[in-house]
């Protein structure tokens, strides 16, 4: 049982977050009277600059996208990110006994969405209808039948998950790949990546949704990409689960027809990077997952009130497992 | 009861249309023993001409696309249109007592995605990232929230509630317009067309999927556009609902941004027409919702069950409403 008193918030989003805080009435939910959402009894500090010792000193949890230095030396017991991927985090407080929660919210659907936006005007002829229009051309080219094509998502955590329940949307026959193959909600099937060749081969759409940890480090690499017969890759995971060599080689090679990267393994990417002018490459600048500071903001009083009532809180991280 | 046994195909589709039934077996599930499905007992004429008197006379059921002249005073007493837009069919079937029946299939989910893919690319900025990208430039944008994003679906059929469903799966929330303001599943809510004006005015997108009938005809004119404030406007129910003069009004006056239309009044536009070259028009050829033979084969053979256990098939068109 832990009762957070004093959060120090950090990052763009901050101030917009601590507005949020202000603006919800704690809730009296607990047997004993103590108010775990937003009340007096939960004091904010919203940081402009970098934190100083002695903000670390006066928290007793933080919430930024960015670990500070000396996080796991102050007292802070409880660690929230502003956004999905926690590898950065996970790094910081690996060894402490540090909770790490982070914040999901409205987040897979809007990269199933992201993923939407980039693949269907290719599979619905967009450009081309653009092209007749522009020459006063009524022709039909092939129709889109995206009830015949198929997914494959790597990663089946919650953005995968979300993705997925997407795809299925209009259509795609959706199969999840995983370490375990356990079976997950969102999918039509999920099967063992050990497993899941033949899934790659049948793919159009091959999207990448994997944390990043040492065992998915390069993960998508000459195999994986070698599999597919002219899928698109789409990843919205983690920049460094692919291998930028054995993607252009993909590409090169045909088995990859296009890849739309929303993350690369150093970001901003490098200026001289031949992903910029690579024909078969769509970059967007890590806009997939946008966190919006409510959700932020739910989900900070909902951990809140988990750890003050003992209960795990559903978006822990396991610092070991690393997601 | 009807037990259809002599059917007339026409159409482009028609030669795909008999395969799919030469390969489904007929299913006895009739009491009295009858076979339903296609079976020996149901033969076929395959067009590849305009339908002749003898044609005519042979058949006791019809398919196709247009109706062929002469076919009222024919011995056909069933017609099976192989698209979901009937207005043609119910025009030269009116005052008969022919059985009219439609093709749905996958159709509303295919015109829901239609959708997205002319819809998401503008809300999630695929143009501006991709000149960004020719930059050489790491720069986010407004994210798109499509969770914040109001949507009006006017016509509460089939094809508006498949729409409805594939825009709320990416996270609109969508208010059906109809004139009787009846629940239908799909949508958010329903509302009746003479109280949608506050939902207009809020609307990010409004999307016509409406039949065309004599109190359709050019409803969406002045006043629906007008009311709207540079909504996101896109046809894929029939031409002749939207009054193009008010729409090109609409799109001078800014309350409509951007117009996409799958339907014109008159199909192919004809050449001279002013909506092939204005920036805010993007036209496709009538091919949201394509149409397949399995589809049709399909309920062909559920609809001829139906009419011969004496069921009214639920895809009947009803002459006298038009829809």
């Amino acid at each position: 049982m832990f009762l957070a008193r004093r959060l120090l918030l950090a990052g763009e989003l901050a101030p917009a977050v601590a507005e949020h805080l202000h603006e919800r009435p704690g809730e009296p939910d607990q047997p004993d009277g103590t108010d775990p959402g937003r009340g007096p009894d939960l004091e904010l500090r919203v940081l402009d600059a970098a934190a100083t010792a002695d903000d670390l000193a006066w928290a007793d949890s933080f919430s930024g996208v960015a670990a500070p230095p000396g996080l796991t030396t102050a007292g802070i017991r409880w660690v929230h990110t502003m956004a999905a991927g926690v590898d950065g985090m996970v790094a910081a407080l690996t060894g402490s006994d540090v909770v790490l929660t982070r914040t999901i919210g409205s987040m897979p659907r809007a990269i199933g969405t992201h993923v939407l936006a980039h693949v269907l005007p290719g599979l619905t002829h967009v450009a081309d209808y653009r092209a007749q229009q522009d020459r006063h051309e009524w022709r039909r080219l092939e129709p889109a039948r995206v009830e015949r094509r198929r997914a494959v998502v790597l990663g089946t955590g919650e953005i995968g998950a979300g993705v997925a329940e997407v795809l299925r949307a209009v259509g795609f026959a959706v199969t999840g790949l995983s370490r375990s193959g356990r079976d997950r909600p969102g999918f039509d099937r999920v099967v063992a990546l050990a497993d899941g060749a033949a899934d790659l081969v049948a793919s159009d759409l091959l999207v990448l949704a994997l944390p990043l940890t040492e065992s998915t480090r390069g993960l998508v690499g000459p195999v994986v990409l070698g599999s597919l017969r002219g899928a698109v890759v789409v990843n919205v995971g983690r920049g460094a689960t692919l291998d930028p060599g054995a993607l252009r080689a993909a590409l090169d090679a045909g088995s990859v027809r296009r890849a739309v990267l929303d993350v690369v393994e150093t970001e901003p990417l490098p200026a001289e990077d031949w992903r910029w002018d690579h024909p078969g490459v769509t970059l967007t600048p890590h806009v997939s997952g946008p966190t919006e500071a409510a959700d932020i903001a739910a989900e900070l009083l909902a951990v809140r009130a988990d750890l003050a009532a003992g209960r795990r809180p559903p978006t822990t991280v396991d610092l070991g497992r690393g997601y």
